[in-house]
């Protein structure tokens, strides 16, 4: 199994700077407990981050082709990019939508996610463990697929 | 570590009815299998449903002075209860909310929760294991404290 | 054929307290007149109020073994209650929502309901005769399925 | 006791059309079972269909004359038509409103009702049988006057 | 003269939790300062509280019978219980609602009281002393009913 | 300790016109008893009204020198006007914002206050008494600070 | 100069029915008066209503060759019909939108006036006279053309 | 009958620059010429103009113990004075609405006016001429007192 | 094949009047130059223009026994006729909304369509040419099936 | 004539992928058959499409300098660009756009484009034929320009 | 060339009050900079504070007679009043408003301006010195006239 | 001190096409303008534009090493990019937002600004000059850091 994991803009600066508030863990850290966390749970990992729209686009079109799936932070795409949605629903492979923080404690025009509606799954809130949540959960699923939504309860 | 697992209206239904359609997973099940995760995670858990919002009002504050932390399935009182926010804010212990489906994409009465501002985390979409992910995210944040939050980033 | 009769919130008020201006009916008395109904009708009914929320969710779940349908006046609980709905929705028996006054021409709080959207149908304005016109559409419709929302105009 | 029978734009297309979608039921068809109906009722009926919002205002205008209340399905005009409720409101004669399919589990814009807010009743969701059930309650309350809107309740 | 206080979800917190932030007193002792007031002026007061709003809703149902007003804390049900309207509006007693603090200063969805439109008067933000102060004014309109309402200025 | 009590537009009016409708009390009368009551909670008061937002604004700078806190009915100005809010928080002195009718018995226009986010707290609807019960809750709180407003809950 | 009177539906039914409440004015006897203000200010009437959007299009398109102004009553089409902006704007002919009552003072749905950003001016709440009041306008305008538009502010 | 006619904020400014674009006509002209409208009915007028909100009020409060009723261009007013409604409803003045522009075919925050909602009429668009159709229509109401609203039709 | 172009209220217009301003085109020229196009494409037209919503409604319910598809320019009724768009869906032949001018570069209440979403396709802004581009894209769609619709992306 | 054709986000994707849903046209095979058109039409086409905006940018401003005209499908760009509508703007030339889907069809926020109100013109819903008709229409207008948007109708 | 600067309400407290929090400088200490600003640039200021809308407006219509160009900080009339925007338009003058703080970082009410769409240029968050980078700005470009408008991006 | 002033996308195009209508200023003219005011302002400026928003972050996570601050002229992102503010807040250096245009004054969708509300100021509508002003306040407040934002009220 070969997961996609893709970072939106602006994660780069994770670490690098002041890390006497975002801690020091560098997306490069956190890439590489991830891929120990794939092996784990049989999956081989690739990595890929950009600040551009369009080449995570390109670059999710082009992965698709060899990935079962994806694991994807937006940063602040999540809530202007109708074209990130097109591309993960359009490539037609399960994506899962992960978040270090909780947008839902933000400022009201991080409430919306375009990505949401079309993901497999959410996680949010967890700091750098929001990955590797997201990633256990992207794999189970892919393992033993589910019918979640069949229910007509909010559950 | 000792953690209480909390599920709101109508999961007392699952897989007791229909299974062709919603699975043979009932909440005993789930529950059961999360009991063994607790173990693995070394978290001890306690488990409590109700239809009632009172009752889970009551549980909550009572429950909260042996705990250390909440994972809630508050069903469709995610949508509608502000006093259940209110009840974990009011004692004072994290917790994660859960969902089996994927809220977002759902009615749109279901993409306001209630909850999730005051969460420290979220999950959702994976189904029955939308329950192990947020275990295992509260257990590892209460074993290590973070501060995702301090960003002024949408990640 | 066996149709419970829901009433929710406050409902038990009806024709206790001042009669000259409620009528004298009592909650008691409609029922009766519906059970008489429902012998005309050939169907058997039996009846469930109450104010909470919690209750009517564990009585819909454990009387929907027995019955074929529901005939529900929601009370109040019309307009805030997803959990309703997912309680109805989720057992997986028709149901048709009744009221004695007609929402539509109260408070703007009340022109939203959460169940008219998942019900067969909705019946209001007659007063207690409500219940009797709903209890014969849905009696008739379990005889005799229909597809009326196939069609694409607004009729 | 007269009523007339209004129904609105596009309601002539019932049953002719694709017979295997909509069922074989044209509006001459359910205007003679409620004829039957109404006599069974003691009420003698007569009927009116037009596509033109016009046409139906001359209409409601004239047969208020002789009749004693309306059943009106007003088809799409239920949410386009403020001078349908005003006709209506105008006369001074009772209406029910009724409908085929249930608009409450259809596209927003069909949520909307400009005549249920002026309605004695409103039924919807029974198919054919919406008309009968309309006409019943309506016969009922003309029979028995009430005051089901006195309740500070939403009952 | 004898007057109903009531008090909705998580008030049974008040003061047995973290006393440093929230003080030292409990819900008892605000009440027997109360019943102190009312003694002084002239009320007999009763104390109900619960988490349930279907508890809530029994309660003022049959205290209704002997008290001749209530004053209410709703607690979280402020923002979310069509019901707890109806049920003050339908036993036709006057109510005062009180609020520990001010909402207008919170969360959005906090803004919006279900209850204020049918109340006749709203105290809030002044802490325990809230009760005191609508029980005052309570008091003293059941003596001496007014009518401000009548002016047509917003004052 | 000494308060302003501030009057704001058309609040001129009370009393002197149609006294069968508005009862006979002027705001020289109101002002006299709430002079008596000042007296008997240790305080000492001076009152001002004006029609005019400019003059209110100039009052409160000035008054602020040597007034403790202000009981402020703003009149229709609770609707419109930022800079009474503005001065009122510029100056740094704690206000309570009375009414004598109940705003959210009223037009949609009446539900937004520009004050009450910033009020220490809120009376209305009693009347003349609102005023009495204002001073009153401010007096004690200037006498004995609190931190309502700590408490997560919608208390 | 010519002027079409032009009132839509529902119009003919003033004064016809309930003659206690609505008065005795037939639309009749109000052309009549307006025929006689006509010939005092120098314009010679003619008049229609229609019950039906299309006829009332039918005419302005064909009056407009020989009016040189209308006053329309547009009945409930003001809220709805875009038709009839769209009509009389096309013809080039500037029009002025009367009302019998204040559609300012009724229900929400009648605040938006499709018309008046289209007219050369608006009288409402006059009963019959804000037709004889809107034709003076029309009449003094088109004797002497103006240009109050051209203001920057808003009176 | 004694009529007072009353200009808000700016209108001072009529006339006096630039005349080759708002025409030569001051506001004094036009009260001229209003004067001996006024005579011609047999109203005798009295002016009044301010750019201070509170000013006018006071004016309304004290020229309403002599008039009949007000004409009132509230010029940017109309859209922010809830102040300037309470006081001529607060005096139990009939009065009128005019403006000289057409306020509906103007930016979006012009379509509300807070005062047209308790107006007896309103009249907009006919430049000067907007004055005496308003102060027509008042006083021939005042002499001949109707009920307009009455009607249950959009006219 | 068969292809009906309906023109909705007021296209009976164009080019009749001010020909400087909208050009000597009239429908019927614009008609004539559509048959012209039709018989290139292999369709035979008939035309239906009318300013009434009922008679467009009952051409398009006639017309369908006998057409394969339409080309419809709604006018004014885009914004306003859920019973067009009833009506079409109804008789279950593809249609194409045309329109002359860029509704979305005009006033907000000309954004809203309600025929669009049920459209085959729509063209908008090429003046008399948009007709000929609409009916090309109906008679190719009709010879060639196709299902755009089942992408996920915004294309 | 010269003619650029300009494809947004995700258009790469046409074809390249499941040809059993989306048939087996690339965007290639498109743009070939839209050669042919061109010469047909007498324009030469020249082709460009990015996943990027900031490409798509620099692209229009660069073809700008040779091209008469632009045929854009912006895909999800359509949604959230202004950059895109502003480009188009600055450069002064003529833009059409095309979808090969019908937007209306779909999602809430599909429902506005940012480009739409600055086009010629708008062609949506006929798949690889929406290419063909939009550039057909944008040669006629270059050819023979008009001026639609004079007509005060919604034609 | 001669500038007024134009304080709005609330402005007179600057600095004379906790001078530890807003700093020492008073509006005279501003005032006296500005002016020397003014020296520099060439242009004679005058200055005026007022609480009062109505004074406002009187000085801004009689300034108007002197000065080239307004720099005005409306304070909290801001967000309120329509009179202030109507007067400065209406006296045909440029003018620059500034603020102190940043609006768009505080609350909601503050984000609307009805000044600044009429404004020639908007300067805030530089604290004091917004005044003289507003000063600045107006001289320029009443030095040298430019037309930033009349692109057709968003720069 | 060293800043960065940052071009959004079409910032281009300026001055390079239609000179007679936006100017010969080029951006280069204007950054070189702009170079001497630093020089002069003693401070370094260094200059970047791009139409990508991916290229705009990458430069100012590179540039905030050695930049002491920003000048922004955002383009069309201001209205669209949450990216962009998360990446300038993320890099914790203050910067300006300026604007050639006052946005404020244009359509609708340009009223929003994602930047303004994590900006230190905002400068609009001066044209090139915009620029300038804001350099000079961010230079100024560089170099004496202030806190404008700590007043309650809106100045």
């Amino acid at each position: 199994m070969r997961i996609a994991v893709v970072n939106g803009p602006n994660l780069q600066l994770l670490g690098q700077r002041e890390p006497e508030i975002y801690g020091t863990s560098t997306l490069a850290d956190i890439n590489g407990e991830l891929e120990a966390s794939g092996k784990e749970l049989g999956a081989q990992l690739e990595f890929f981050q950009s600040n551009s729209e369009g080449a995570l686009l390109d670059y999710i079109a082009e992965a698709a082709r060899r990935v079962d799936g994806f694991v994807v932070n937006p940063g602040a795409l999540t809530h202007t990019s109708v074209a990130l949605r097109d591309a993960l629903v359009g490539v037609g492979r399960p994506f899962v939508e992960v978040h270090l923080s909780n947008p839902a404690a933000r400022e009201s025009f991080r409430q919306r996610s375009y990505l949401s509606g079309a993901a497999l799954g959410v996680v949010s809130g967890f700091g750098p463990r929001s990955y590797r949540l997201g990633l256990e959960g992207l794999v189970a699923v892919l393992r033993a697929p589910q019918n979640p939504r069949a229910s007509g309860r909010s559950d």
